[in-house]
C-alpha cells in the first residue's frame, strides 16, 4: 500500500472518508426536506464520486457545459441536467446527440433567442427537449429577473421542440455574504423567490414539474422553502477554504488538499512551495481575501502565487526547511479540480489510489 | 479551409503571423545583444512553437518544472534548462533519466540541502548535473541573496556529482512597476547585479560559463548589460493583456486570444460570454487590476469571471447580443495555456490547424 509520503509532489489528495461523509449528510438533508438533489458535478468532475453520489441517492447530475454532460454520458449516467444557457448551433447539434443517448437530458435557457436555436435542432429532429428557465435571485450574473420569468416562460412554452420542464437558478451571491446568517438570508430569499415564481407561472397555466435551487453554502435553507423540489450543491463534496470562511463546514469537513514540498528559504521571512497558481488556480479566498491556502496544522500561510511557486510568508519565526513537505487547503476545490488529471483517493496515510479527472477541462 | 468563425467556443487563438514575428523579434535582439537565446517554453508548452524558436536561433528551452522537460525531451529537444529550484529524491531520479538522453540538462538549485540530493543520485550513477544557482535580485521569491550568492556557489562547487555552469536570475519584480521606465531600472539593476555577482565568483575561483537573465518585461535591456550571457524571456511569444499594460508591446503584438460566445444579455448593464476562469484563468492584470480580458473592437471589458462565466460590464450603451462572438485578450496567457488541451494556430481569419498544449498540466 503506498503511503502519502511516497507521492512525488505537487499531488491533489481526496480524503475518501470525509466524501462519504459529505455525500451521506447531503443526501440525508435532501431526503429530510423531501427534495431532489442533483449535485453539480463540476466539483469533481470524476467519474467515480459521481457514482457515489448517485449511489447514496441523487436522482442524476449537474453540468456546466456540454461537453461536461459528455464525459458523464459516455461513464453511463442517464439523467443529466446541464445548468447553463445553452447558445448556438453546434451547441444544440451535441445536446441532440446526448439525447438521443439518455433516459433524460435538460438543458438550460435564459433568453428567447438561445432556446429558439435549441429548438429548432430538436424539432428539425422530431424530439423535444425539455429545458428549466433560469431565475436570477440576486447574482446578477445570468437569468431574468422575477419580474420578466412569466414573459419569458410564456414564449419558451410556444417553442415547438421544447418543453419548459421548471425553473431554476444559483444563488452565488452568498459567497458574497458577510456572516453565516447573511448567507442564510440569501437563501430563503433564494428559496422563496422561486417558489413565488413558479406559483405566478403555474397561475398562469405554466405546468413546472421543477423548481430547482442551488449552491452549497445556501443548500440547507434553500431546500427547506416550501414549493422547492430540487437542489443543485456541487462543492459540498470536497468543501474548500472558502466553504470554512464562510461557515459553511468545520475544516475537518474538507476532502481535497494538495501535498507539496518547500523547495527554497532563502528569505527568512518565507518560505516556498512547488504548488503554485497552476496547482492550486489564483482564485481569491471568500468573502474576504486571505491569501492563497491555508497549511495543516501551522499558522502561516501561501500570500503569493506564481504559476509555480507559493509563496509563504513565515508567522512568528514558525520554521519551515527546504524538502518538507506541507498540505494545503486551497481556496477552492473545483478550480483545483479543473487544473488536474488526477487526484489520489486516501484514508489517512494510505493512499487507495489514483483517479481520473475525466471531465478536466472541458470548456465547449 | 476552416475559418474562425467555424470553431465552437470558446477555443483559444494562436495568431502565427504574430507568433513568427515575436520569434523573430527576440532573437534578432538575442544577437544584436550578443547572448544566447533560452526561451521559457511554459508560456506555449506547444513541441511546434519550440520548433520554430529554435530554427530561429534560440540555443535550446527553459522549462519550470521536471516534468515539462520530459515532454520536450520526448519530442526530440536536446538542450534542457529546468529554471527551478529541483529538489527531492524523486526529482533527482527524474533528472538522471532525462540527462541520459540529451545532449545537456542543467538544473537549477537556490539551497545547498536541495542541490545535495541531487548531487548524491548523479554521484551514485557516476554522472554529473550542470547546475545554475539562482540568485534573487528583488522579486523575493527563491534565489540566494547577491551577498550569500558565493558562500553558497563555494559549497555547490565542492559537492561531488555537480557542476556549478552559471548563475540565473528572474526579475519577476518588473511585473509590479508602475511605469515602462519602471521596467527599465528593473532590467538594469537586473543585469548589471548578475554581472556584479558572476565577478565576484570568478574572482574567487569559481568558473562560471553562463549569467542568464530573464522575463519578456525586462528582457530588452537585461541582456544589453555587460557580462550577461543568457537570456530567458517567456511570454514574448505571445504576449498578453499584462504586456500591453507594462509597455512591453502593442495590442498588435499579442498572439493568443480567446474567442466565445454571448451566452446571455439578461441585464442592461451586462452580457455574460461562455469564457470564464477555466478558459482565461484569474489571474488579474498587471501592474494595476482592470478587469479579465479586453475585448477586440469594443469599450466594455470582461470584469467578474466565474469557472465558466465571463461578466462584461457593458460601457456606455454597448450593443451586444445572445449568440454574437468576441474575441478576448487574457491577462495572462501563460496561464490560458495551461488550462487548454489545444490552441487553434490561425492566419487571419483562416484556421491553419490545431496544436496539442503538450506540457499542459505537467505540475511535477
Amino acid at each position: 500500500m503506498r503511503r502519502v509520503h511516497d507521492l512525488e509532489t505537487p499531488a491533489v489528495l481526496v480524503d475518501l472518508d470525509v466524501v462519504e461523509s459529505n455525500i451521506a449528510r447531503m443526501a440525508e438533508r435532501a431526503r429530510a426536506s423531501g427534495v431532489r438533489l442533483r449535485p453539480h458535478a463540476k466539483t469533481h468532475k470524476v467519474v467515480e464520486i459521481a457514482r457515489r453520489q448517485v449511489a447514496a441517492g441523487a436522482v442524476g447530475l449537474s453540468l456546466a457545459k456540454t461537453s461536461e454532460a459528455e464525459v458523464f454520458a459516455d461513464a453511463g449516467f442517464e439523467d443529466l441536467f446541464v445548468a447553463y444557457p445553452v447558445v448556438g448551433a453546434d451547441k444544440a447539434r451535441r445536446l441532440l446527440a446526448l439525447a438521443e443517448r439518455l433516459r433524460r437530458l435538460t438543458g438550460g435557457v435564459d433568453s428567447v433567442e438561445g432556446a429558439s436555436t435549441l429548438a429548432g435542432a430538436f424539432r428539425a429532429a422530431g424530439r423535444v427537449l425539455d429545458v428549466m428557465l433560469k431565475v436570477d435571485v440576486g447574482f446578477h450574473r445570468v437569468g431574468v429577473p422575477p419580474e420578466r420569468a412569466l414573459e419569458t416562460a410564456r414564449r419558451l412554452a410556444d417553442l415547438p421542440g421544447l418543453r419548459l420542464r421548471g425553473i431554476f437558478t444559483h444563488a452565488g451571491q452568498g459567497y458574497h455574504a458577510e456572516t453565516p446568517e447573511g448567507v442564510r438570508e440569501v437563501a430563503r430569499h433564494e428559496g422563496r423567490t422561486m417558489a413565488a415564481v413558479a406559483d405566478e407561472l403555474r397561475k398562469a397555466g405554466l405546468a413546472l414539474e421543477e423548481v430547482s435551487v442551488g449552491s452549497t453554502p445556501t443548500a440547507r435553507e434553500a431546500m427547506a422553502q416550501a414549493g422547492v423540489t430540487e437542489c443543485r450543491p456541487g462543492n459540498y463534496v470536497y468543501h474548500d477554504g472558502t466553504q470554512v470562511a464562510l461557515g459553511t463546514c468545520a475544516p475537518s469537513d474538507c476532502a481535497l488538499t494538495v501535498l507539496a514540498t518547500v523547495v527554497s528559504v532563502s528569505g527568512a521571512d518565507r518560505a516556498v512551495v512547488d504548488a503554485g497558481s497552476k496547482t492550486l488556480s489564483s482564485d481569491p479566498l471568500r468573502p474576504r481575501p486571505g491569501g492563497y491556502g491555508q497549511l495543516a496544522g501551522r499558522r502561516s500561510r501561501i500570500q503569493r502565487l506564481s504559476e509555480e511557486h507559493g509563496v509563504i510568508v513565515v508567522e512568528g519565526g514558525e520554521p519551515f526547511r527546504v524538502g518538507e513537505r506541507v498540505r494545503i487547503l486551497p481556496n477552492h476545490a473545483c478550480v483545483v479540480s479543473n487544473l488536474h488529471d488526477r487526484v489520489f483517493g486516501v484514508r489517512g496515510d494510505a493512499v487507495e489510489g489514483e483517479m481520473k479527472v475525466a471531465a478536466r477541462g472541458r470548456i465547449e
